[in-house]
C-alpha cells in the first residue's frame, strides 16, 4: 500500500512536470525511474552533453592554444560515453523491452553511441598503422543528437517534430519553387547564351544550365541582386522584365507561400502538441486516481488519510496545513473527498505558487525590526517608492548617455557610485527575494555591479597590457545602462514584457540553429580546414607566396580574395560557427560559396545550398511562425 | 412611385457592387448616380489616370525617343485635369454638400487638381520669363492620389486604409528598433573608433556616429553582411560577437515581431472592414426594403407585384421566370411575400451565377446538330475527355523539354502543330465557353496562339534586322508551354488554384506597390536625374573624360563604379522604377545610395532610408500578413 502512494505521487510528478516517459508501475520501477529523474544525474548529464560538444575545440583542427593531443581529447570523450552509456541503461531498468526499443529516440543514441566507439576505435588503429593520409574522425557530426533525443531534452525535441512535421507538408511549395528555377534556369540560359556577354570580371554570363540554375537560385536569396541583371539590363532594358517577373514569383509570392504553409502547419502542429500533452496529463493523473481510490457510496473517492499519505510522499517539506488548504481548493463540491473529477486539477494546482503568508518579512525587518519600522525609516521607503525619485534617476541616465555621447569619463566614478546608491536603497525597501523577483532590478544590479568590478580591477591593477580590453568590458556595461530606461518608458513594457515571456521558448529554437550550425560546421572542417587562411592584406603579404590570397593562389582574381574574407574559413570550430551565422544571414553568401568552391570544386556549391535550404528556408521560416504566433497570443 | 423602385433598385445594386458611396435618395439624384456609375465613364477615369502617370515618360528627363514638348504633355495633362474635375463636379450633383466636403478623398482630389494647375502655371511661367535655372513640375508626384482618392479605386483604397490604420499600432515596436539602433551605433564608435581600422577600400570604420548608424541599421537589411564586421573580426574574434547580438536582436526579432505586429493588426482591420461592409450592405438593403414595403397583417413585407417592379428595374434583361425563381428562393418560409429577413439576402442571391439550362449547348452543336450528335463524333469525345489523351499530350510537353533543353529548334513546327491540333479538339468537345472559363485551356490558348502568329510573322519576314527579338519572344512561349505541365500535376493544382484565387488582391497589392515606386521615382528624378549615365565600361570609355566613371568624376574609386552599377540611375521614369525595384530587393542598396550620395550629399542618404522604411518594412511586411491570411483561409 505505501507502493501504491509512492507510484501515484510519482505520476502525479510527472503531470506536474510534464513529463511524458513511460514506465513500469511497479515499486522497484519507479524507485529506479525516481532515481533517474534526480536533478543533480541530469545536470551532469547536460555536462557531459557540453563537454563532448565542446571537444571539437580541442580536435584537431582545433583552436590555436587548445590543441589537445588526440589520446587526451578520447580520455575525456570516453568518459562523456560512459556516462551515456549509464544513463540509458537505467531508463532501460525501469521499461519494459519492447517499450524501450520501439522508441526512436533510445535507438538513436545507442547508434550514436556505437557508432561513436566505432569511430574512435577506427581513429586509433589508422593514427597508428597507416602512416599516410590524415585520419577521419567522422562520427563527430552526429554528437548534436545527444541534445535531441535524451529524454531530458523535452523543448528541443518537440521544435524538431514540428520540423519533422512540417517539411513533408511544404514539400509540395518547394518542390514547385525548385521546378520555376530549373524553368527559368532553361529560360535564361536560351535567353542569354547566345549574346556571350560577361561579368564585370570577365567571367561568362549564364554560359551552362548549371551555372544558370545557380545564379537564379542565388537570385531567389537576393544575394546577388542587381549584379546578375545588370549585363543584360546594360544590353537591353527590356531584359529587366525577365529578372523582375522572376524576382516577383519565386522570391515575393513562394517564399512567402513558403512562409504561410510553415505557419500553418506550425500551428496545427501546436494545437496537436497541446491536446496530446494535456491527455497524457490527464491520463497520469487517472491512474494516480486509480491507484489512491476507495469506494464510498459506490462511488470511487480519494479520503482525506489518503490526501495526506499522498501529500507527505508528494511535497515533504510542507506542512499539514498546507496539504489540508489544497485539498479545500480541489474539492470545489464541498464533499469533503476528491472525487475522479477533483483530482485532475492537482497538477495544475501544484504548478501555481501558494505562498505562505509568513515569507513576505525582508531580512533586514527581521533582524532590526525596531530600525527598519521607525518613523524615518517609513518616510525613507515612501520616498524610494515615489515615481520621483525613478524620474530623478531615470534623469541621471539620460545625463550620463550624454557624457558618454560626448566621451567624457571623467565622471564615471561620479555615474557608477549614483547608481549604486539607487540600487542599496532598492534593495532596502523591496528586500532581496522581492528585489531579485524583478527583471529590471536584477539587470540593473548586475550592469553596475559588474562594472564597479571592472573599475575596481582597472583601478589596481593600473593601465597594463591588456588595457584596451578592460576598458572595452567597461564600455559595453556603461552603455548597456542606458538600456535600462526602455524599461521605464510605459509603452515599450508591454513589447519587452513579451519578449521576456517568450524568452525560454528563442531559446530553444537558439538551440535547434545551434544542433544545424554543430553538424555543418563539423562537416565543413572536415571537407574545408585549412584552404584557406586570413594572413591580412596589403603589399608585403601578396609578394609572399605562401601568404598571398589567404594562403591558397587559386584564390587570385576571386571575389572572395577582393572582398577580403579570408577570415571567413573553416579553419577551427569557432571560426567556422561563426561562417554559418554569416550563411545564415544569407548577403554575401555566394561570395563566400565561391571562395571555396575555387579552392575544391563546384561541387561544393551543394554544401551550402543545403545550409540554406535547411537553416535559412525551413528553420527561420519556423522560427519566424513561432514569433508571430506567440506574439500574437502573448501582445 | 416609379421613383421609389428606382431608388430601391439602385440601393440593391449598390449592395450587390459592395459600392459605398453615399447620395441623396431623390429620384433626380439617384439618376445622376446611376449616370456617375457607367461602366463607360469609369473606364474614361482609368484611361484618363493612366495617361497622367504615362506622361512622365515624355515629360523631362523623358525616355530616349519619347520626348515632348512641354505644351504638349501640358495639353494632355490639361485634358485629363478636365475630365478628373467633370467627374468630381458630378459626384457633387448627387451628395449633399456638407457630406461630400467632409470626404477626404474628394478634398484630398481637389487639392491635388488645384496644385497640378498651380503647377502648370508656375512652370509655364518660370520656362518663358526666367531664363536661368531649370524650371521644375513640382507636382508630379501627387499624381497617384488620384488612383487611390476616386471612389472607383476601392480595391487600392482599401488597402491603403489598412496600411495607414496598421502604422500607428507598429511604431512602438519600430521607435523601440530604431532606439537599439542608435544604442549599439554609441557602442559601436566608441569601441572601435580608437582602434582606427579601415575598410578594404581604406575608408574610415565607425568613424562618426552618423556613418556608425548608417552602417548598423544597412547591416539590419543583411545587406552590408559580412563586410561591416570583417575589420574588426580580423582585428580580434571576440568583436563577432557584438556583431552576432545585434543581428540577432534586430533583424531576427525585432524584425519578426515588426511582421507580427503589422500581421495582427492585419487580421484585426480585416475583420472590421468585412464588418462595415456587412453593415454598409444590410443598411442599404433596409433601405430598398422601406421604400418597397407594404404592410400586410401589420407585418411589412414586399408583394409579388413590387418585386416583378423591382426586378424589371433591377434586371432589365432577364425573363419573368427568372425573376419568379428568384423570389422562389428568397422567400424560403413560403409565404408567397418578402419578408425583410428574406429580403436582405437578395444582394447575395443576385452575385450567385443562376445559368439558365438552354445556355449548355455549344456553338457548334447549335450549328450543325447531326454532325455533333453523330456516333463518330461522340466516340471522338469520349477519346478527347479520357484521362490517356491528356497523358499522351502531357508526354508531348516533356518531349518538346528535350528539345528545348537540347536547342533542337527543327521540330518545333511539328510540336507547334500538335499542339494546335490539341487545342482545336478541346475547344470542339467542350464548346468556346466552356474553354475559356478554364485558366489552363485559356493559358494553353494564348501561349500556341502567339507562338504560331510569331512563327508565321518570322517565316514571312525572313530573318530581320530585328531576328533577335522576335527570336526572344518564340523562345519565351516555348518555354511557357512547359508551365502547362504544373497545371495538370494533382499535387500542385491546390497551390496553384490558390494562387489564382488570390490573384486580383495581389494584384492591388501590386498597385500600392506602385503608387509607393512612382511617387519615389519621381522624386528620385528630380533630385538624381542626369548625375549618373551609363556608357559603358572599358579602357576606351575611361579613357574619355566625358564618358569616364558613369560620366561623373566623382564616382572614381567608388563601389558604384566598380560593380558597374552605371545602368541603375534616375534619367527617366523607366530606368527609376527599375532601380526602385532594386531597392525594395534590398541587396547592395547601400552600394546603390553610396553612388548617389557621392554625387549629391550624404543627405541623400534620407531619401533612400524612407524608401526602405516605407516600401520594403512597411509595404512588403502587410504584403506577407495578406498572403499567410489568405493562403490559410484558402489552403
Ligand atoms: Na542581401
Amino acid at each position: 500500500d505505501e507502493e501504491s502512494v509512492l507510484v501515484a505521487a510519482t505520476l502525479v510528478e510527472d503531470a506536474k512536470e510534464g513529463r511524458n516517459l513511460s514506465y513500469i508501475l511497479s515499486g522497484k520501477c519507479v524507485k529506479s525511474y525516481i532515481v533517474y529523474n534526480n536533478k543533480w544525474f541530469r545536470w551532469v548529464l547536460y555536462l557531459a552533453i557540453a563537454v563532448i560538444l565542446a571537444m571539437a575545440a580541442c580536435e584537431y583542427p582545433a583552436v590555436p592554444g587548445m590543441e589537445l593531443p588526440y589520446w587526451a581529447t578520447m580520455i575525456v570523450e570516453f568518459f562523456c560515453l560512459a556516462y551515456f552509456t549509464v544513463r540509458i541503461c537505467h531508463a532501460m531498468t525501469f521499461q519494459y523491452n519492447n517499450v524501450f526499443f520501439k522508441d526512436t529516440k533510445n535507438v538513436v543514441v545507442i547508434v550514436v553511441i556505437f557508432l561513436t566507439f566505432l569511430d574512435m576505435i577506427c581513429f586509433i588503429i589508422w593514427k597508428n598503422v597507416a602512416t599516410t593520409g590524415r585520419p577521419i574522425r567522422w562520427s563527430r557530426f552526429l554528437r548534436p543528437l545527444f541534445i535531441i533525443n535524451f529524454p531530458d531534452g523535452k523543448q528541443i525535441r518537440r521544435a524538431f517534430r514540428n520540423i519533422r512535421r512540417t517539411v513533408p507538408d511544404i514539400m509540395n511549395v518547394l518542390i514547385l519553387f525548385l521546378l520555376s528555377v530549373l524553368l527559368f534556369g532553361l529560360l535564361a540560359l536560351k535567353l542569354f547564351y547566345r549574346r556571350e556577354m560577361h561579368y564585370p570580371d570577365g567571367s561568362p554570363y549564364f554560359a551552362t544550365y548549371f551555372d544558370s540554375i545557380w545564379d537564379l537560385y542565388v537570385l531567389v536569396t537576393t544575394a546577388n541582386n542587381p549584379d546578375v541583371m545588370m549585363p543584360a539590363y546594360n544590353r537591353n532594358n527590356w531584359f529587366s522584365v525577365f529578372f523582375i517577373v522572376y524576382v516577383i514569383l519565386c522570391l515575393y509570392i513562394f517564399m512567402s507561400i513558403v512562409l504561410a504553409a510553415i505557419y500553418n502547419n506550425y500551428r496545427r502542429n501546436l494545437k496537436n502538441e497541446i491536446k496530446s500533452a494535456v491527455f497524457m496529463k490527464r491520463q497520469r493523473l487517472a491512474q494516480a486516481f486509480d491507484l489512491l481510490k476507495v469506494l464510498r457510496n459506490d462511488v470511487p473517492v480519494i479520503t482525506h488519510s489518503r490526501w495526506r499519505q499522498l501529500t507527505s510522499v508528494l511535497l515533504p517539506t510542507k506542512s499539514h496545513v498546507y496539504s489540508d488548504l489544497m485539498m479545500k481548493i480541489l474539492d470545489d463540491d464541498n464533499t469533503n473527498v476528491l472525487s475522479k473529477k477533483n483530482f485532475l486539477n492537482v497538477a495544475d494546482l501544484m504548478n501555481v505558487h501558494l505562498s505562505e503568508v509568513k515569507d513576505r518579512t525582508t531580512l533586514q525587518e527581521k533582524l532590526f525590526p525596531n530600525l527598519y519600522n521607525h518613523p524615518i525609516s517609513k518616510k525613507f521607503k515612501m520616498i524610494v517608492r515615489h515615481r520621483f525619485f525613478r524620474y530623478l534617476f531615470d534623469l541621471m541616465i539620460a545625463i550620463n548617455a550624454l557624457f558618454i555621447a560626448l566621451d567624457l569619463d571623467v565622471a564615471d566614478w561620479f555615474f557608477l557610485v549614483v547608481f549604486a546608491i539607487e540600487i542599496l536603497c532598492n534593495l532596502y525597501v523591496a528586500g532581496i527575494k522581492e528585489y531579485f523577483n524583478r527583471f529590471w532590478y536584477t539587470f540593473d544590479f548586475l550592469v553596475i555591479g559588474s562594472a564597479l568590478i571592472a573599475s575596481i580591477v582597472e583601478k589596481i591593477m593600473g593601465r597594463s597590457d591588456e588595457e584596451l580590453q578592460t576598458l572595452d568590458v567597461l564600455l559595453v556595461l556603461r552603455v548597456m545602462r542606458l538600456v535600462k530606461i526602455f524599461g521605464s518608458i510605459k509603452r515599450f513594457k508591454v513589447i519587452l514584457q513579451t519578449l521576456l515571456n517568450i524568452g525560454t521558448s528563442i531559446a530553444t529554437y537558439g538551440g535547434v540553429i545551434f544542433v544545424f550550425f554543430y553538424t555543418f560546421a563539423i562537416i565543413g572542417m572536415e571537407i574545408f580546414s585549412g584552404l584557406i587562411h586570413y594572413y591580412g592584406y596589403g603589399e608585403k603579404i601578396e609578394n609572399n607566396v605562401l601568404t598571398a590570397f589567404c594562403g591558397n593562389e587559386k584564390l587570385k582574381d576571386s571575389f572572395f580574395y577582393k572582398d577580403q574574407y579570408c577570415g571567413n574559413n573553416f579553419n577551427h570550430i569557432f571560426k567556422a560557427l561563426v561562417l554559418m551565422f554569416e550563411l545564415m544571414v544569407v548577403n554575401q553568401w555566394h561570395v563566400l560559396t565561391s571562395g571555396f568552391v575555387q579552392v575544391t570544386s563546384k561541387a561544393a556549391r551543394l554544401y551550402f545550398f543545403t545550409f540554406h535550404m535547411c537553416t535559412v528556408v525551413i528553420v527561420l521560416n519556423i522560427f519566424t511562425a513561432f514569433i508571430l504566433e506567440a506574439f500574437i497570443l502573448e501582445y
